[in-house]
């Protein structure tokens, strides 16, 4: 099976990193829309306006499934994508979502959502979560994460004063913390030493219990083949492709 | 007078403060490329294919003059916006190098350039201070300061942490500093007050030094009127050009 992989730059990479460990796909169509990133900043048109744009590139490959790695863009466009897709799509949220509900028994547990901006307000998370009965949620937007992630500070002192920022006034203990966005599973080492009681959920380890899930599919033994593309010059994806995957593609 | 402002999102506004102040022009209109921010860490081609695609938006309005607040605009695309534009182009990496002249006559005197990646790359600021006979340079991206400013981070723990980061490896002590990031003069206290005996070299007050020398123009006596658009819903540039500029346009 061949999968198309879309995210705002070279964060969806994270998920990327889960789909290979499970060796679910044959060959993997990565695209980065790296000269307009980060989307989580963006209004709710632009990104299904840009996500519309994403799936005429997939189009040009035989892809049997679009993962959508980018939370932003599961956020808006999963509906509009659907509309105009020739193959099954699927978002990050909702598999996020479910991972709770597998994870977490207990609907009274604080659960924190960490997201962009764009995520947050969307309310898509804490929507889905309220309809599975969870009643203590609260949802957070720690901007500052995605460049220092994408600066490569991912320990050290301006991680740590940067999450002192966004986590101190959190007022509740949170018994489930939902990474939303790709980039934070690469803090996910730090975030779990704040809240050392939180169980993380991950997008990437959601989207392939949900794939498996949802397509039945079976492991293919073979290695996946990872092909990479960029809205502007690739050689920054790739080369954090080689650094994140440990691969040279 | 009109002018044209054009940045790649909302930072250009703290060169429309400068035009303001100086009463420079009868009407600013102002375009942010809010729906593709930031440009500082696109490469080049994207970001002459970006600037082309604004000159289009301001061959609409029957402008004087365009000014490139983004010092990453006015590091790659002028040459190609001068022309193909029907009106003159001007940007500000010229006029912070003639500023960094007027300012500082000792030519062995240490200079610090900050910019974004795609700026401090361009090696604009480099070029034109070596013509002018400066000798020791240094240069710099602190990539972080972007998203802190855009943050509202202004200054506290966050930004003092982000600023040791970067400036404790500094080894020289800069008599000079380019604020080569229309972001930057936002936070142009804390460094000053990391570097106590730098003069600091401010994109805004450069260029109308720079437009007053070049256009020889008489200050107009009424207020500047200014209209602000963007790639996406404009809300987001009002807000803060009502928190920047103390305005509401």
């Amino acid at each position: 099976m061949r999968a198309g992989v879309f995210d705002s730059g070279v964060g969806g990479l994270s998920v990327v990193k889960s789909l290979l460990a499970h060796h679910l796909f044959d060959e993997i169509i990565y695209y980065g829309d790296t000269a307009r990133v980060p989307y989580g900043v963006k209004d709710q048109n632009t990104i299904i306006r840009y996500s519309l744009e994403a799936l005429e590139f997939f189009k040009n490959f035989e892809i049997d499934v679009l993962i959508c790695a980018c939370n932003s863009v599961s956020a808006y466009a999963i509906p509009e994508l659907r509309q105009k897709a020739p193959f099954p799509v699927f978002g990050v949220i909702e598999p996020g979502a479910i991972a709770v509900k597998n994870k977490i028994a207990d609907k009274k547990a604080p659960i924190l959502i960490l997201g962009t901006k764009a995520t947050i307000a969307s309310q898509k998370y804490q929507t889905l979560l309220k309809n599975f009965g969870y009643e203590n949620l609260s949802a957070l937007a720690p901007t500052l994460f995605v460049p220092i992630v994408e600066e490569g500070l991912l320990d050290g002192p301006v991680l740590e004063q940067t999450m002192k920022h966004y986590f101190d006034p959190v007022d509740i203990d949170p018994k489930g913390i939902i990474l939303g966005c790709t980039h934070f599973p690469l803090i996910q080492k730090p975030i779990q030493n704040y809240f050392p009681k939180a169980t993380l959920i991950h997008s990437g380890e959601a989207i392939v219990e949900h794939l498996q899930a949802s397509l039945q599919m079976p492991k293919t033994k073979t290695n996946t083949s990872l092909k990479l593309f960029s809205s502007e010059n690739p050689e920054n994806l790739k080369r954090i492709a080689n650094q994140w995957l440990g691969l040279k593609p």
